[in-house]
């Protein structure tokens, strides 16, 4: 039981008086902050506002039972909305009853999917996601995210396109209709939400840029001048809504829903696990894959949309004292609370206030520092990262992470593919052996050859393998002992241990002798298989380059 | 001008009776033996027979100029008719104008194909092709190609498929309608064949069945009772031709003429490589690329279809005293002797024949032992293997060798996600650090943890490792100084340092001291650019465990 809802466990030595005080205040500030990027992210994701509330409902409750993380705070995010309207725009019009239909669907697939992963504890596959790939994305996507509001902050509309570059073009042809009385609330947001963020943190920013347009548009009548608001939100709860399935539909969702799954578990677990880690608990990647799973199924059933852990809602909620799932809970509370007598209030909220909110909030997921420093410590990485930034933003939001997560595998098998080797030679003042491109001064000698290969060798590597030996033997004419060492050679697969004896029967036949030292466990039992124990007994398993050297000079 | 043209330096040591009367002598049984094979594999492309013969002239010369193997014997070969057939016949009718116009283009696309690969050095990128992708792909080839030829050896209509079991089925309904002389001619130059093979190597069997079958049609008058013979042969040279080429066929044609341009290239290199390393000469992957495009550029010209460098027929010209490219210059003289005098010799040539000579040729092509040999010293690479062959002989023949590559590589990707690591201990009766899990008695401390990690480190493995080294440290509870033996870890990438620097920062806050013992260079220029030199300065770059071991002992 403890097992499958987390909850109790985070509940057993809970203190009702100090821990409650707690949990509630974390859940009020985050509920404060949510119920405007609730909104907000569904009007992202393409959808009627009212429907961001839903999905801050249902799901942060299931979250709070199954969830193993104790800080994560679960709802809409802007990643996962974009993907929701980049995947769904395509298919019906936005805000329309087809495309809500089309959503409630990817919601439950969503969840069936990580639901799926998590039960078959299949979160591992994330780990071929690269941090570099994941940075290069959620800059390029943060990019889009803002450039998306482009229309609610100017006033007028700039065509269905998310590309950056095309809302750029249609933004400068449209420069005489902006409407300046949306304009000018959008920018003052903006800039009272990166001032508040900065000067005066403990309040919340989105909160009061809320509250002090919803009176401005009011009192200085604004919306007759042409400031489009929210509108009519309907009060009361979500209804349960039964997600229309067919064959096609689903088949159309399968990869957006496979892209959020994934993209929406690694961003979520990676911020489960930065504050698990400093409030030394474990999160389990299988647990949170079926949590999110299940939160997502109950979106699906209850109106809302795609929903995953975000990162300053989270950080937020953390910051603000939460100890338990409970505070989760305590803010579906108020945002229930807000849905039962509260949404009339947001009549008068201009879209642009709501824009503002959305691009502050993206604009600290743009990182500059990761780019720098994977630079200084290994360019492959930062061209990884750089690809996947530049994919994202030239091609798309799906072909960004395929790019990144494809040239970061590429480089992988690429380096494997040309592993780093040395010829060693022994190094008297410290009598041990070194590679002698980074020791000139070791000792080699004219008849011998010390070898060592740094990599797993395997089918795709061997052919590099043999053409670096073959330039090591033209380098020594005299060659008649050749020691491997094999300290690193950490694995050895069947196709080229078949090469590799080829290469032995070959030069062996020609009078060269060969040594291996310090061969591995895993590359031991593979040799043993392939009947080199009888085949080349005597030549294997030297314990360390001093006895094979040693052995080299007496056979000769 | 000899880098470009490797026949000029083949000949600088020619000797004129000796060499030549052996390159003479090899040519006229490989021409022998190409010529009905010729035929026969433009059937099975669904061409006229005599572009099997066109295809036996202008890229032979080619190649014999401009290869770097001296007896590799390029022509039409089995597996390649095979791809031109299933990647042409969808979009036009085998044997319309149409269609010989689509091959043409095709040949044209897979030599310029194979020429810019060779241009721009990318002879590499087949080496992450495994052997037992091909060995699994060749076995299931040779199935589809012997059952393609059903048809023909029954004497009966069996329809478009070439899938296995479609083509059993079929077999099994049309049982009535086959056609006994063509079925009694078809077998018994299966056995003729075979019997001549394994008892009188050196006559060659196809010429055999070629000129009793012809006879016997003759003599019996059996193309009267319904035998399908090959009929009227145009004779004289091949026209130029001018491919048509338009964007839309070469989108159409351009996946199978990837595929063709790499496993043409792939079958063809591993023979020359074969032969060259028992002769004692190199063999240059890209050259052999800028050999095979060209020949196939002038096939396109010359109103033939895809070449490679052929197995069997390779290994017969090698077999039979070929010494330089002049064989192969002399068999393309045979073959237009042939076609400018005695193409009416073909008349008679019952289908049923030439099926039987491909059925024989590809037989030799299904290997058993590799399987067999690849389960017994490493299993992932029999399942690969396995793999491969149920996709290529299920689904279809570039399925087959995509689903391989994709697999081998995700094996290796896979493994390489999950490392093997070992703790160590100290064995005395040796001095040497070995896993305890191989040496149980080898000793260890409490507060000691001596980790080996058998991997290159990079953001895949990155969270497998923490989690085996969090398994490790729940068992020593008593636990002060971990030492890291970096023996074999040859690579490290910059999102695995930040990680590992993480890990070392929150846990040396906890009071655990850090040694890392023998990192290599690679890594060392690594951990360099990442700052770690003054971090950790003193923690890395001990000589070996017993120093690490020492300062170990010392600092408690």
């Amino acid at each position: 039981m403890r097992n499958w809802i987390p909850l109790i466990g985070q509940l057993q030595d809970y203190d009702l008086r100090q821990d409650m005080k707690s949990d509630l205040n974390a859940a009020l500030i985050v509920a404060i902050m949510l119920i405007p990027q609730g909104m907000a992210y569904a009007m992202l994701a393409g959808l009627p506002p009212v429907m961001g509330l839903y999905a801050s409902t249902v799901p942060i409750v299931i979250y709070a039972l199954l969830g193993s993380s104790r800080q994560l705070a679960v709802g809409p995010v802007a990643m996962v909305s974009l993907l929701v309207y980049t995947g769904v725009s395509g298919i019906a019009e936005p805000g329309s009853e087809e495309y809500i239909a089309y959503v409630l669907l990817l919601a439950l697939m969503v969840g069936v999917i990580q639901l799926l992963l998590g039960l078959l504890r299949l979160g591992a596959v994330t780990k071929y996601i690269s941090h570099a790939v994941i940075s290069g994305f959620t800059s390029a996507a943060a990019i889009i995210i803002a450039f998306s509001q482009m229309d609610s902050l100017l006033g007028t509309d700039l065509g269905e396109s998310k590309n950056v570059f095309i809302i750029m073009i249609e933004a400068v042809q449209n420069i005489g209709n902006i409407q300046a009385e949306t304009f000018f609330i959008g920018l003052a947001s903006i800039v009272v939400l990166f001032l508040m963020k900065k000067y005066t943190p403990k309040i919340p920013g989105p909160l009061t840029v809320v509250v002090l347009s919803i009176a401005a548009v009011q009192l200085f009548n604004l919306e007759q001048t042409g400031v489009e608001v929210v509108g009519e939100i309907p009060g009361g709860l979500p209804g349960l809504t039964i997600p229309a399935m067919s064959a096609d539909a689903v088949l159309t969702l399968l990869p957006i829903a496979v892209t959020i799954s994934l993209i929406g578990f690694v961003e979520s677990y990676a911020m489960a696990k930065v504050i698990a880690t400093r409030e030394r608990y474990a999160v389990h990647p299988d647990q949170e894959l079926r949590a999110l799973g299940a939160a997502n199924i109950g979106t699906g059933f209850f109106s809302g949309f795609p929903v995953t852990g975000g990162f300053s809602r989270s950080a937020v909620n953390y910051d603000s004292g939460a100890k338990t799932g409970l505070a989760g809970m305590m803010t579906a509370v108020f945002v229930i609370l807000t849905l039962l007598f509260f949404t009339s209030w947001f009549y008068y909220l201009p879209q642009a206030v709501l824009a503002a909110i959305i691009i502050v909030a993206v604009y600290g997921l743009i990182d500059v520092k990761e780019p720098k420093h994977l630079w200084q410590v290994k360019r492959a990485d930062a061209v990884t990262l750089a690809v996947t930034f530049i994919a994202t933003l030239a091609v798309g939001i799906e072909a960004g992470i395929i790019t990144g997560v494809g040239f970061s595998l590429a480089v992988f098998l690429y380096r494997s593919g040309k592993p780093h080797m040395a010829e060693l030679g022994y190094l008297e003042s410290e009598g041990v052996y070194r590679n002698i491109k980074r020791f000139p001064q070791a000792k080699t000698d004219d008849d011998k050859l010390i070898i060592r290969i740094d990599a797993p060798i395997y089918f795709a590597n061997m052919a590099y393998i043999e053409e670096q030996l073959r330039h090591y033997m033209l380098e020594h004419p005299r060659l008649t002992h050749v020691i491997f060492d094999f300290s690193s050679v950490n694995d050895i697969d069947a196709v080229a241990v078949d090469e590799l004896e080829k290469w032995l029967d070959h030069h062996g036949s020609r009078g060269i002798r060969f040594y291996f030292v310090t061969v591995h466990g895993p590359v031991r039992d593979i040799f043993k298989r392939a009947g080199w124990d009888e085949k080349f007994a005597g030549s294997l398993y030297y314990r360390d380059l001093n006895e094979a050297h040693k052995a080299a000079s007496s056979d000769s």
